[in-house]
C-alpha cells in the first residue's frame, strides 16, 4: 500500500455504538493478498434508507440493483466488497448481484429489496462472486456493534487511510448518534477507486424525509468536492436510520425538531468529503475555493468547481505559486456571468487582486508564505449578486501521475 | 526555452507568398530578453477579415477591441504582441489597445476599425505599451512578403516549435493560397500561453461569408483539441481574404465554388490545431479520440472531449497503460445519452470491449505495441445514433506539472 497521505488526521475517531447496527468485515480473497475486503452492516428490522448514487450513464451493476431497491424504502444489510467494481461486466455483472443478494437475503432471512450491495475495485473483470458468497456466512457470525474501523478497512481500495466521522445531534431533546464511514482516494480511479459512504443513525426518521435529508447534505459535501473531475461509475451514499431513540417518529423534512440532526449529517458528510479530498491521489495540499458575488447558488458552485479543476490552479498550489491569474481565467472559463472590473480574488485572506486589476502595492510576501501552508484558502468574488458556494479539492503533483500512470509492464 | 517536443513536425512547411500579405517581426523588450516579440502584418486595402474568440468572461482588452472592430470587415494591419498578455489590466489595459491601434492606424493611414491586436503572455501586469508603439515605423519600414517563420517565431510564448501551414485550393478554376500560422502549448496556460491562429489568402470572398467559413471549420480544427481543458482570456483566430486572386468574388456561404476552399482551409486549420496538441506542455503521445454512435455530432463531441479531457485516461496514456476502463467512465460522465450493453471501445483498431463486456478472448499483446507507439488511436462507439466527432488531445506526464508547478522562489 502507498505511504499514508501527508494530510491525513491523526488518527480513526472513536465511535460510539447506534442502536441497531451490527458491523462485520473480512477477506474473502477477491484481490487483494490477506487484505480484508468485505465488509457487511446488519440493521435491525424496519430500518429506514435514504441513497445517492452516481450519474454516471456507465453506472455498475450494483448500483442498478440499490436503485431500485431503495424504492422499498427499507434495509436489512448492506454487503460492500473492495478489490472488484463489478463494473462494465454485463449480464454476468447482473447476475453476480442477484448472487449476493440472494445469499444474503437468506442469510439476513429478509425480502431481497431489503439487502443493498456495492462493490469498488477493478472495472471489467467479471467478479468471484462464488468467494463473496462463500464467506457471508462466516460474516454474519462474527457481526458486532464495535467494528466501525475494520469496516472502514475493508472498503478500501488506494485509499491510504481508513475514514470516518461522528457526530451526536439532538431530536426534540433526545440525543442521537450519527456514524459514517467512507472511501475514496481520487474522485475515482476506475481501476481502484471509487467513492463510497455509509451512514448510520438510530434517529427514528421516515424514508421520505430521510432521502431529502441525505440529498440536502449531499449537495454541500460529496457533490462539493473534486480530485480531478473524473466520475466514478460506482459512487454510491447510503444513509440508514433504526428508529430506536426514543423521541417521536420524524415524517416531514420541514419538521423543526430535524434542525439539529440536518446540522450535524452534514457536518459528518463533509467531514468524510474533506477526508476523501485530503486522500486524494498525490495530494500534498488541501485547497478551500470559496466564491462569492455570483448570479447565484448554482453559478458559484461552477465558478468554484471551475477553479478547483483547473489542472493550471492545482498545479501552481502544488509548486507554491500565488499565480492569481490562472484563478482569473479559471473564473472566465466557467461559463457563468462575472464582471472582470469588479472581480476580487483573495488568497489566504489577503487581497491580490481587484476591480479588474491586480492590488495596487500588492506585497506578496505574506501570500507566498500562506502558499508553503499545507491548507490553502482561494477566494473570489466575482462582484454580481449574492450567490455563494465553497468546494474542496487537492494540489495535482507529480505523485497523481505516479499513481496513474502506472506502467503496467 | 524548453527543449523541442517530441512530437513536434520534422520542419516548418515552405510558404508561396501571398498577392497582398507582408509580414514583419522584432524584438521591442517586452518581457524576453534578445527574443524577437512583436508581429505586424500588413494587408492590402479592402482586404476582408472574420475572426472567432474566446468564450472566457473575463476575456482580455485586445479580444473586447477586436470584436468591436470586426464588425467593420476590413483589416489593414494586424499586431501582435507576445511576453505580456494585457489581460486583467483594467483601464490601463484598454488604453494600451487604444494607443497601439492609433498608432497602427497612423503608420498605415487607414481607419482605427481596420487594426487588429493580440497580446500573448503574462497576466496581470501592464502592458509596456510606449516600447511596443516605438517599435512599429521600424517594423513597418521591413514589410516582407516571405517572413511567414519569422512571423510564427514572434508570437511563441511557451511554444517549442513554430507552427505554420499551407494549402493550396481551387475556386472557379483559379488556384488561391491559403497560409496559417499558430501559436499554443497548453490550451492555455494564462502566464505565458494562450492560443492565437493567424490565416491569410488572396482569394476573393465577402466577410459574411468568410466568417460563416471559418467559424465551421474552427469547430472541427481549433474547437476539437484540448490540451488541459483550460480556456484561455485571448484565444484569437483571425481569416483575412485579400481578393487579389482573379476568381469572381464569392459573396454566399452556399456557393459551390467554395467547396474546395472550405476543405483546404479546414486543412490548415486542422493542421495547426495538430501543432498546438504536438506542442502541449509535458506532451509525449498523440492522442486521437474519435466517437462514433451517438444521438447526435454534438453529444458525441461532448463524450470525445470527456475521454480527451480525463486526467485518468491522459495519465493511463502516458504510462502506456491499455486501460480501457478509464475510457468507459469517462463515456459515462459525459452526461451524454450511451448504452452500456452496446458500447464498443477500440484502442490502435482493436476491439477491446464490446456490448457491454471486455471482449471474449482478448489479446493485449497487440494493443500494449500500440500503446508505446507515439500517435495513439481510441475509439468509442456508444450504440445509440449516427453521431459522430474526433478530439485531438495530448497525454498527462511528469512534464506538464514541471512546467506548471513552476516553484517560483
Amino acid at each position: 500500500m502507498a505511504k499514508k497521505s501527508p494530510l491525513a488526521p491523526s488518527r480513526f475517531p472513536v465511535f460510539p455504538p447506534i442502536d441497531g447496527v451490527r458491523l462485520a468485515a473480512g477477506a474473502c480473497g477477491l484481490r487483494y493478498e490477506g487484505r480484508s475486503d468485505l465488509m457487511v452492516a446488519e440493521l435491525a428490522k424496519n430500518t429506514r434508507i435514504a441513497g445517492v448514487f452516481t450519474q454516471s450513464l456507465t453506472a455498475a451493476a450494483p448500483i442498478d440493483w440499490c436503485r431500485r431497491a431503495l424504492k422499498g424504502g427499507r434495509v436489512r444489510a448492506i454487503v460492500v466488497n473492495s478489490g472488484n467494481a463489478n463494473a462494465f461486466t454485463g449480464r454476468v455483472g447482473d447476475a453476480a448481484v442477484r448472487d449476493t443478494v440472494r445469499a444474503a437475503a437468506a442469510g439476513f432471512k429478509c425480502p431481497q429489496n431489503q439487502i443493498f450491495v456495492s462493490s469498488t475495485g477493478v472495472i471489467g473483470e467479471p467478479l468471484p462472486v462464488d468467494r463473496l458468497v462463500k464467506a457471508l456466512p462466516c460474516l454474519q457470525n462474527r457481526l458486532d456493534g464495535g467494528a466501525w474501523r475494520a469496516a472502514a478497512n475493508a472498503i478500501m481500495t488506494t485509499d491510504t487511510f481508513a475514514k470516518g466521522a461522528t457526530r451526536t445531534a439532538t431530536i426534540d431533546g433526545v440525543p442521537v448518534t450519527i456514524n459514517g464511514i467512507a472511501k475514496g482516494s481520487g474522485m475515482i480511479a476506475p481501476d481502484m477507486a471509487t467513492m463510497l459512504a455509509y451512514i448510520f443513525t438510530d434517529a427514528s426518521i421516515d424514508e421520505v424525509a430521510l432521502q431529502l435529508a441525505l440529498a440536502a447534505a449531499t449537495k454541500k459535501s460529496f457533490n462539493a468536492i473534486t480530485v480531478d473531475s473524473d466520475t466514478s461509475t460506482s459512487d454510491t451514499v447510503l444513509l440508514c436510520a433504526t428508529g430506536r431513540a426514543k423521541h417521536k417518529r420524524i415524517t416531514n423534512i420541514a419538521d423543526a425538531h430535524l434542525r439539529d440532526f440536518r446540522k450535524k449529517l452534514a457536518g459528518v458528510m463533509i467531514d468524510l468529503a474533506q477526508q476523501i479530498v485530503r486522500d486524494g491521489e498525490g495530494a500534498s495540499k488541501f485547497i478551500t475555493v470559496a466564491v462569492t458575488g455570483a448570479a447565484s447558488a448554482r453559478a458559484a458552485k461552477r465558478i468554484a468547481l471551475a477553479i478547483a479543476n483547473s489542472p493550471l490552479v492545482k498545479t501552481a498550489v502544488a509548486g507554491e505559486d500565488a499565480n492569481w491569474g490562472r484563478i482569473v481565467m479559471a473564473v472566465g472559463k466557467a461559463g457563468e456571468k462575472a464582471d472582470r472590473d469588479r472581480l476580487e480574488i483573495k488568497i489566504g485572506g489577503i487581497v491580490v487582486a481587484e476591480d479588474g486589476l491586480r492590488r495596487p502595492g500588492y506585497d506578496e510576501a505574506p501570500v507566498a508564505r500562506h502558499m508553503k501552508g499545507q491548507n490553502i484558502d482561494i477566494a473570489a468574488d466575482v462582484g454580481i449578486g449574492r450567490g455563494r458556494a465553497t468546494v474542496w479539492t487537492c494540489d495535482l503533483t507529480h505523485g497523481y501521475i505516479d499513481i496513474n500512470a502506472d506502467y503496467r509492464t
